[in-house]
């Protein structure tokens, strides 16, 4: 913690400082600048509450921390990368995983059809939702437990893993009994109360990005999740909100290498509701891939203007082939990258 | 709705459309324009799947819905203003509801000392939190239903109304047996099982902005409520986020007159929340009351550089009092803005 | 200046940092705590490039100033109000300055008409732009020349001071021989060419805050026209850019208390900018007077249905008067909070 | 343009509204809604004008464009590519060009190292700025006339071809005679009297979305520049402003593929100024050439920690090698996606 104090300090409020700061368990050091006193406090205790408290007080201009704010998510904890299992699957290490699927799970016929046609075309994972966060009260809310049993059906006939939706917490165990991933939509990513029933769950959770949330609150949602319990986080980023309307959301890319450079946490991409706009998603699929994303998470539907929910951004199955077709050569460099090089003879 | 085609739309694309439009309820009004066609539907129908669908089609440039998505909280539904009732107040009508206190219930002694004080200095309602939303999982979480006891023993000694967050569904019951409003914080505005339950509490709501929400996803949230039962809502404008890092969030003050001009619901300010700095808070309450406001919700603690949590914006007690004094006159011209003229005899 | 080491930092470069500082001209004083080394660097010399020379280095975590990045317009050079006269006004002292007026300038009955009427209404000043800064090329770009002959008319029958915008440092001497004041656009806030010649033109200088500037941004491009020569700089609050669309900006009204907090210099509101929206132009104008603003900026026009631009955020003429009326009782609050209080006997 | 009417609007002030839309020489389709009246206005006029004039009218709820606002740059204009020469060189069409070099020329010995590095590495233009604009008046402003002949010098040793920044309209002519592209900043994108005479410099302009610009803005700007004359512009993404802060600005990475739709006009990426951080270049180049840009513009200095600007996301040389050598693969897939196929035989 360093905390800059306003020029005109007097030496007896500089000197509460130094002791309220000592009272929180810190050593301190203070600096004398030219224009202002900075006391540099180290040590271990409560930074939020310290911090927060010293900036109550008029005469300190500033209150900074220096040490990230999360743990267990750091590069710091774990230098290497978090490879998660499920279903036969890794993510995070040497497979590319690309989920697919439309946005609300509507009927068998058009969860099977689309189950069938993106694990031909080289998906691993299925995503539907069976429970929707829908912006009005008048809009499709999932066909709840009956989606869940579709999934589970779909599974079965492709072999797909599969991913899904949970809102509450009151839910989690009904969607752990049938989902190999549990998905948190961005509206839910500060959702406390429910990030600290996924520590129990049993399952990887992919967390996606709030859309206006910091990089630094997506990894501190994530260390909800593990202090609570569950390692096994994969992080989403799927666009903020921005002042831009030409897309749904603006595809923060540089954030999936951020993230790698601050946790060894698995990232994926969602170029659906990064964009918005079908004809954007296989461009920017292509983008995720090159700056090293460890899967894809990507809206399809049999008949997307007849889809219940964000028809504007699925794919249909052909373009969907069309787009796994062209990914190929990118792949091969992805995959290139991951592989350890062979150790000389 | 209103379609817009593509300039290059063939005249079977454009026969689809309106097909496709028809299906879903509504009478087709085509214009031919100079570089291409617009289509109007007129009617009652399932408006968000069939603007999602369009969109869908290649053809089709942009889909926009002309009629607002929410319906009970409108001034089209209801073009007066409600007026809340609890615990003796009213808000919404005659009265300018300062609503003050900690940001976390911390001991007995603090809650009492801050009630005591808000309660002289003119405040009706008591705010504390007992559940608390923290960023990370290591700050600290709130007393929960010891803070819910804490501040029933304030209400007894003051007689000041309670009002306190609850951050799940699970706990509505719990929350709506001590509180007399419940808060649904920022960060939970688009946590739709919880906007569900809220319908059936039975008390008044008081729903926060989320920091990245549109003034329509807050009035989408508030139909949530209504919709399932309960038409007592607040809406509390507590500052978005932005670039700008000078304050923790950016006041949108016009947001109040905006949702004056939307609603027939109640509109508070929370300075404290909006600036994140305690100087800062009293300028921004008197801003609040000339812009028409109907309440605060202001942070206030006996001694800010030792809070748990938000010191840095909360007024310590004498220097609420001071804003109360200060307040005066403006809420004077308030309450002259809102009590009816006399009928001339 | 505090830099904070990487947590694997070797010593070497740890000393590297501290060299390179030194060239720079500062002391140092490194402390070492739980986890990496920070670094607090001491005296006076080219913080910018050192700062951003030091992030460069690999094993350099942070790099932050301390110090403001200003130093004319700030409260510790000066720590009470600039008062600046044109045209025997005041601005920044105990007058309150309405300035208003059309958007373009559009003939002379139009400026004549709307001149006389906000003179009689209480306004101090009229604006109207010569030069328009317009989003497209096909759109009205002003008058011109012509347009501030114009303006020089209505002073001359009405009494009132001229405020209108420059865009290019060509264009500079020519409006600074008509207007008593010039305005800067916020397209133009960091046009430091045009900065730069502000510095010499011998006029006051009302300076918009750009769409996406901080408010630290607004002091240094005020430090650039004082800089280079002319101390008369008046800031101005138009709204900034955000996700929100229901105003055409989002009005950062705690932007006035900040910088009041920050600069000696006045600040005035434009709350139709800030809003784009005609109904509420008036209730943001009493929050501006309420917040301590030194003056407000409004668009006027006689028929604004027939404004070459911005039409629907300009008042008519009917509605200015009932706003200034309006305004008079939070006016005579303003005055009081700026007459210093007599001595007692 | 489509006119939305209040539902309470009574039927001559609907008149009223298609008398005024008539006048502006459109002719009125009417569409009698559910709850309220739609008119589409059908034509050619003074969009611009006629909207905000509309709006300024109480019974009008919102008026609409719908054709686009700008011409020349649309790809209905010019459905295909434009393919701009330059020195040899093209852009836009098969030939990817890289752009590099350092912020600000600083000295003959650093402009010239980084030439030839960068030369023989594969960049086809060099880069480096002798007009600066920096947030502060206190920061080194650049070599100006300096350094430009410092560019020419490093041209005639190189080959390589020559991009720098021109700040006002003064020195268009002057830095025309140096440059082979002339570029401008951010923070000039919307300085009118600048693009105006860039429409008549003879040169190719490379036109950088300011930061908190639109995609529609930025075609605005664009608009200016051909509609004066001047059919040469590149296009540059360099990142928008946001609320995220752990990067310099957020790279808006689907705004390529956006533009692509709605442009013929080439577009290159910044990668340096959207990150702001050395390390995160050489992914975000990769996406960048993955999502098919035609070209990226990137920061290289011969030893950043001692740049005078920009040292944090500059690359050093033996970087910026790396990075070149990396992307060859993904160069070789964008250059196979631009070369038409042969026709069948």
């Amino acid at each position: 913690m360093i905390i800059s104090m306003k020029p005109d300090a007097r030496r007896e409020e500089i000197e509460y400082v130094c002791e309220r700061i000592r009272e929180y368990g810190y050593k301190v050091h203070s600096i004398q600048g030219e224009q202002r006193v900075v006391i540099g406090a180290v040590g271990v205790g409560d930074v939020t509450a310290c911090l927060e408290s010293l900036e109550a007080l008029p005469y300190v201009e500033k209150a900074v921390r220096i040490s990230a704010p999360y743990k267990f998510v750091s590069k710091e904890f774990n230098p290497g990368r978090t490879v998660i299992s499920f279903d036969g699957l890794t993510i995070g290490g040497e497979e590319f995983v690309m989920m697919a699927g439309p946005c609300s799970i509507e009927n068998e016929r058009q969860i099977m059809e689309t189950a069938t046609a993106v694990a031909e075309a080289g998906a691993l994972v299925l995503r539907g939702g069976a429970f929707k966060p829908r912006t009005s009260p008048y809009d499709f809310q999932g066909l709840e437990r009956e989606g869940l049993k579709l999934l589970a059906k779909a599974r079965e006939a492709t072999g797909l893993a599969i991913i899904t939706e949970v809102m509450s917490d009151r839910d989690v165990d009904l969607v752990a009994e049938y989902a190999d991933v549990l998905q948190i939509g961005a509206r839910n990513m500060q959702n406390f109360a429910l990030l600290k029933t996924l520590g129990k769950c049993g399952r990887p959770v992919l967390l996606k990005r709030g859309m206006s949330s910091t990089i630094k609150e997506l990894l501190m949602s994530a260390e909800y999740v593990v202090a609570h319990g569950n390692p096994n986080v994969i992080l989403c980023e799927r666009g903020i909100r921005t002042f831009e309307t030409a897309t749904r959301n603006t595809c923060d890319i540089a954030a999936v290498s951020v993230l790698n450079e601050l946790t060894h946490l698995p990232v994926v991409l969602d170029p659906s509701h990064a964009t918005g706009k079908r004809s954007l998603v296989p461009p920017l699929a292509r983008a995720g891939v090159a700056i090293g994303a460890d899967g894809l998470l990507v809206e399809c539907h049999p008949c997307p203007e007849k889809a219940v929910s964000d028809g504007a951004q699925s794919l249909d199955i052909a373009q969907f082939r069309q787009m796994m077709r062209d990914l190929q050569p990118y792949l091969e460099l992805w995959r290139a990258s991951r592989i350890p090089e062979p150790a000389a003879v």
